[in-house]
């Protein structure tokens, strides 16, 4: 056993691979079915939003896919990143666990989406691509993916929720900085936001309306400009793979490995990043760790959702994903957690879910941000709403720890920062934040408007 | 030669003792003396304001002090910061020079400061001091100060200048999470501020006007309170030099040493924390490294200064300290660079500055920003408008290298990321900075008031 704090790997350390559970899994994926002809789709259907390299991979049965070196180059600004064990918070819960936790907010965005936006670029840059859409809420994902577009010299266009484009202008500023292109959504580019516009010309925006903004430009660009997406994809959440195989290599530093793996739930990429390589194993051969996916109680889509096939999108633009679902025109409250206000869930995450391999919990706002003020005021880091949930739950297990007794190891993905989410602390600390608790009639009426297959 | 682009080091390597440059130097610093008897002052004409242990330090001959394990302890959570090979940029520069940068940003709160405000606490803790008081600007120094007052169980008290209190509320709440009480100043707590507020109930506040309350409250206390300062100060550059030590022994792992090490100064503590261990060695074996300190235009004490007895803050409430100023009167123009808004600089940095160890060169605040773009669009991360002062020194000498053809080595201190300062960015993206050159005028009509001795 070592004193040691953080455990750090060297920049030989990067992984010269992702991992794709596809290969692992007991069974294939449910097929993802065109909307019109209720057939499976190919790789042809997605090629107006998708250069081929990725496409390939969305659909890949090989256990691992090479990093190519010029993304390998690229990891070696801030990875591998640290894995590091909150002794500070141990001792003030005085709890018998280990609790450790994987750093992904030291990435120059402050959080783990360069992971794959470093990647989408290098094979949009591969396959001639002059210019990526993407849509941004908050601005994490597309302050992600302007740097990753800026590294390969690629056009970046961001379709910006409106509300957050405007009242919080830091991470448009980064974005800007990194050269990218930023539009307020809706905008009077695409006929999506030109027919929202029309409807109520004070339209605040939703994330739903601006990926309907991204996609369309795209697609409708003859094959100059794409499309990319940050979360819920195969490929995407194989990119993310990098976190949790790092992990392994640092617990074996440690001495030591988790008994429980803890992470956050949006789209599901950070979650499956951290975790997958280990589930290989433990599917493989079953040491018993239990992996927790922790998602708002404000939009629970494995706790309370459906595993059916439903849009990825609130316009009902995308082919249909069997995925656990809230309905796609349920719209979240206003969490902080911006980045989990997602009705629906990665097709793999489901999967695990419906096969027990994971649970699942869901926590409101106000003890999420109790856990993330106990984390800054041990370790010191301000984490992001969004892993303040891991947070939350690695902490509530740490003291039923402290109960029982027993030493458990107890990980985390700390998958971003909060300096960009201050506000949300102020709000906390003067009891400003509501817990938005399940909203059973919301989900019940958007889960009608599910299509039937 | 290695290819590695990040020289890490495990926790085993942070520095057991801080340096001392006064063991080194070749001549006594001039003494600090009383504003009233015109007498050196001694340690009991400090016991009011800081604990005997740090009074000790800031007097102290020894060329190495001790650094407490609860000290060290704490360190460990982001120590050692990494030194980095920036190779994008020397590629983008298309120079032959390589470019190091040590980044301190790393740190909970995001700069060098809590190196010195962790074992300020502690000494204080130590000498049972209840309450810390300080001052603050935009809120670096506070949240650093904030973080280690509350990780040893000292109450904190942080006078912030109202209109960065109102203006720019994200560091006010990190040092409220942290369990400091945040006071806008000029406030009715003291008679200072109660003055001020007399004269003008509009009064924005100013960091003289902070530093006055502060003290009033920590002088008036009857021991129970200590001020807690962020710079100039011989202790706190001593505390800094962790940075330096780790960077030679990182150097080494680089295979390779610096030519020209550089850093911003506004009190003078991250510049000399990072180069005062590579002085010492000058001092001795004279290898012929060049030390730039760079100044704001706007500020441009050791450029344009005078070597001068002079007050510490603007209302000549200090010991009187012999170094280069500007006038104690005068008010450096609002650049975005707060923590270089200084009329004077440590006795240390004034002293090597006399004696032509180290240079200085001004620049205005424009060309800093370009730098802290070309900066971010190579390396990923957003600088602080401080560092981004040295950032642009260091490009600077990279271009002639790549004119003259030379190899040289070229360091710098990132002493502080950008992630509150996106505003800054923002304004100099739409062209809306300015540079504030020299302010000959004032500064000539500041140093009237420079009282004679």
């Amino acid at each position: 056993m070592t004193d040691q704090n953080r455990f750090l790997l060297s920049e030989k350390d990067i992984p010269k691979a992702w991992y794709n559970i596809q290969a692992d899994l007991p069974g294939p994926l449910p097929p993802v079915i065109h909307p019109g002809t209720k057939q499976p789709i190919g790789p042809d259907d997605l090629a107006p939003l998708f250069p081929m390299g990725l496409i390939l991979q969305e659909v890949s049965q090989d256990q691992y896919v090479e990093i190519p070196e010029p993304v390998r180059e690229i990891y070696r600004l801030w990875r591998p990143t640290p894995l590091v064990r909150a002794r500070r918070l141990e001792k003030e819960l005085d709890t018998p666990a280990h609790i450790y936790y994987k750093n992904e907010g030291v990435s120059p965005v402050g959080s783990h989406k360069p992971n794959t936006a470093v990647a989408s670029a290098f094979f949009n840059k591969e396959a001639g691509t002059k210019a990526m859409t993407t849509e941004t809420g908050a601005g994490q994902w597309g302050s992600a993916l302007a740097m990753g577009c800026h590294f390969f010299g690629i056009d970046c266009e961001v379709y910006m929720v409106k509300i957050s484009y405007e009242q919080k202008p830091y991470r448009r500023v980064m974005m800007q900085t990194y050269g990218a292109q930023v539009t307020p959504s809706p905008s009077q580019k695409t006929n999506a936001g030109r027919q929202a516009l029309q409807k109520d010309p004070a339209n605040p925006g939703s994330l739903g309306l601006a990926i309907s903004e991204a996609v369309e430009v795209a697609a409708t660009s003859g094959g100059v400009k794409k499309y990319g997406l940050g979360s819920v994809l195969n490929h995407v959440l194989m990119h993310q793979t990098v976190i949790g195989q790092e992990s392994m290599k640092q617990f074996e530093l440690a001495g030591e490995g988790p008994d429980i793996m803890i992470g956050c739930i949006g789209g599901g990429s950070s979650f499956s990043g951290f975790v997958l390589p280990f589930v290989r194993e433990e599917l493989k051969n079953g040491h018993g760790i239990r992996f927790i996916a922790v998602e708002p109680t404000a939009a629970p889509s494995l706790t309370k959702g459906k595993y059916l096939y439903d849009f990825g999108d609130m316009a009902g633009s995308t082919p249909l994903i069997k995925m656990y679902t809230l309905g796609h025109s349920f719209i979240p409250a206003p969490i902080h957690a911006g980045g989990l206000r997602y009705h629906g869930m990665a097709p793999i995450v489901c999967y695990l879910y419906d096969t027990k391999v994971i649970e699942a919990v869901a926590v409101p706002q106000n003890p999420v941000f109790e856990a993330a003020v106990q984390f800054a005021n041990t370790e010191g880091i301000f984490p992001a709403p969004e892993p303040a949930h891991a947070i939350r739950v690695a902490i509530d297990e740490a003291l039923k720890c402290k109960k029982s007794g027993e030493k458990k190891v107890i990980a985390f993905n700390l998958c971003g920062h909060g300096h960009f989410d201050m506000g949300a602390y102020d709000a906390y600390l003067q009891g400003q934040l509501e817990d938005y608790e399940y909203p059973e009639a919301a989900v019940m009426e958007a889960m009608k408007e599910i299509p039937a297959l």
